[in-house]
């Protein structure tokens, strides 16, 4: 399982981060792990699974799974597949794609039966709670309206975090929180940790960055 | 653009063709066509196009695209992403992936600015007509019941491909049609031609065959 | 079915316009309606149907039907029981309230088995010409991001609505066509018609009026 | 609140509960309560809870709220708007109609907002805990394999009652617990309550019978 405190990045479908872009930023987060000893994943396409997963060591997600068995899905994202392609783990229930109650019981299941890494996304206290019921190996608490912006869940809403943290471990304190939504250097993720989570999930924050490796280095810094 | 007369394969999410088993196939695809210079194509998961892309001859396509640009939309697939990572073409609207109408419209919109092969899936005449509204390069009718079955929809239901065939051309003389659910063997091939297809889109019939070299040969003797 | 020119509303849910309220403006439009003889249908919220139906003459249509058959399908609309409540039509595939291509079929075949008028959204030309393919007896043309604005899209984009009318009449001339989206007056509903739309379908211009009785009045004016 | 033990009818879309026919059952049901005093709820389609709160003293629920505020919503379903037409209370992501993880909390949340009785349908043990853990008046477990069946869960499936019991109290011993899924008779009704449940959710089980009111006595006669 993904050593914590960790950063996982999650390249969305981000045009600076789609294809030979995404390879190169998880190249770039591979030489700092190497280099750094911190733990970091990356989150990226299915199309880029193979592309990723074949050239680094970093741990790589699909940034999705369908809750289907093999068969006639057409189109849909089936965790043997990105398994194959070489993700070790998988986000569920992002907040850009929500899953039902059962779907996301279904897709943890899977997850666990595969041995496949997995953070589930939530939305506030009471539905990271929610999902600690099912003790998946991660959740990831991330205020929607925080998403995508200039301020860190950990400046503008700290209590979702540190009540988040309580939550989850009152259901099961094997759980791991991660932190979401605007985090964007060092003093985030170190003040993710000081709430009590175990790192954070970020995506344009890196993303949208023209200096990738800068950031990366500063967010590893603060771990 | 794919040559007509054709024959589709969409792999669709089986277990008998995902990751290296969808190479093989593909592989078997690419010698035939190869070989008797049939027109044939294969469609496969996003995890999996790089994967046989980079390593086949035949058109690669993806099973689906969503209707959405680059950006914040974490684990649905963008047609950019399928491009780069080697399809020539798409599925849309499948009918285990259905689309609003408005979602069609904005998938073949991408694909013709993209320049990607598109092939509008629709289950009956009217959605047919309707699909053939948009001018796409193909439209094509499965009747969702047949799909999966044993008997091919050119014997079981003749009348909704020479029908849609009609419809489609009364809208448009440019957009091809194949039809699909069923298909099996080279006499579906060629009573989908003599219907006025201009070929087939199949899944199980190959898939699930223990020799699919066998199958698909055959599949090319009735073009 | 409903009369041309006319005016449809379609409440939403919006606070203005639920329960009781939806009552005092289906009441208005009503007298007006009598008074005036203009032709006027109100679209209400399911729980609102039967309310409206035994109080008022203009026609009743419900916001949406599902494409289901009576069964096992908790919590979605039955065609059946919308018109059991006294809906005589319906809208079908709203901007706010998408289908697929298959079940748009789905709902206007049924729509016409039930002889429920009925009123197929579109949001461009494409896909008014799509729809027309199914031959619904009416077509309401809405370009989603002048959806609740302040400009009508007979000003702001006059020419979605003679394309649209073209588009639909080149498919089948009996499909009539409405168009909606930031009407307010009747120099909107008069704009309309010269652009050889047969009425509009409008929203909040009344729903969020002060006066809905004068704004009503002033569209029927536009007739 | 619904006092328990209860027995919940969820009409779901049958022709045979649909308008006049949700009514008359409402009766039968309003009448065994008045002589029995048993607690009974019946949950119908939106466009029968007009009809039916105001002929009936037994609380009146909605099959399925939208997570929505007041506005551009055409088509969906208003929790105000059930409420203004009568509903005392609504079912909540029931296995025909599943919500995601977050739309769930805001149904809930509204529903406790608004004064509205829920029941939270779950598909198995682990979503009966995770929905506890939002703290509803009501988990209703259904093993969707067995709903429609001719085998009551409570005889087929007791483990999934009595550890449902379990696990929804091990997180908040406030939240009730229904069980539902072929549930036909009295003895149901009682074995049910045996393994822990506060009652039943039932629907075929009285909507396909001839004589309902026999049915409805004799589960009645099991509480």
């Amino acid at each position: 399982m993904l050593k914590v405190p960790t950063i996982v990045l999650n390249v969305k479908t981000y045009a600076e981060a789609t294809g030979q872009k995404a390879l190169e930023i998880a190249r770039i987060m591979d030489k700092i792990s190497d280099e750094t000893g911190a733990s970091m994943a990356i989150a990226v396409q299915a199309t880029d699974i193979l592309l990723c997963a074949q050239e680094v060591n970093i741990p790589v997600f699909a940034e999705h799974i369908d809750p289907i068995k093999p068969g006639s899905h057409t189109g849909w994202t089936l965790p043997e597949a990105v398994k194959e392609a070489g993700a070790v783990g998988t986000l569920i229930n992002h907040s850009e794609h929500r899953l039902t109650l059962a779907d996301i019981d279904a897709c943890i299941t899977k997850a666990k039966e595969m041995n496949l890494d997995h953070i589930v996304c939530t939305n506030n206290v009471a539905t990271s709670k929610a999902a600690a019921a099912f003790e998946p190996n991660f959740v990831a608490v991330e205020p929607p309206e925080l998403i995508g912006g200039d301020i860190s869940v950990t400046t503008a809403d700290p209590d979702i975090v540190s009540k988040s943290v309580e939550a989850v471990k009152s259901i099961n304190k094997n759980v791991k929180i991660l932190c979401g939504a605007g985090v964007k250097n060092g003093q985030d993720v170190t003040k993710s940790i000081e709430l009590g989570a175990e790192g954070v999930l970020l995506a344009s924050g890196v993303v949208k960055a023209t200096d990738k490796e800068s950031v990366l280095r500063d967010l590893v810094s603060g771990l």
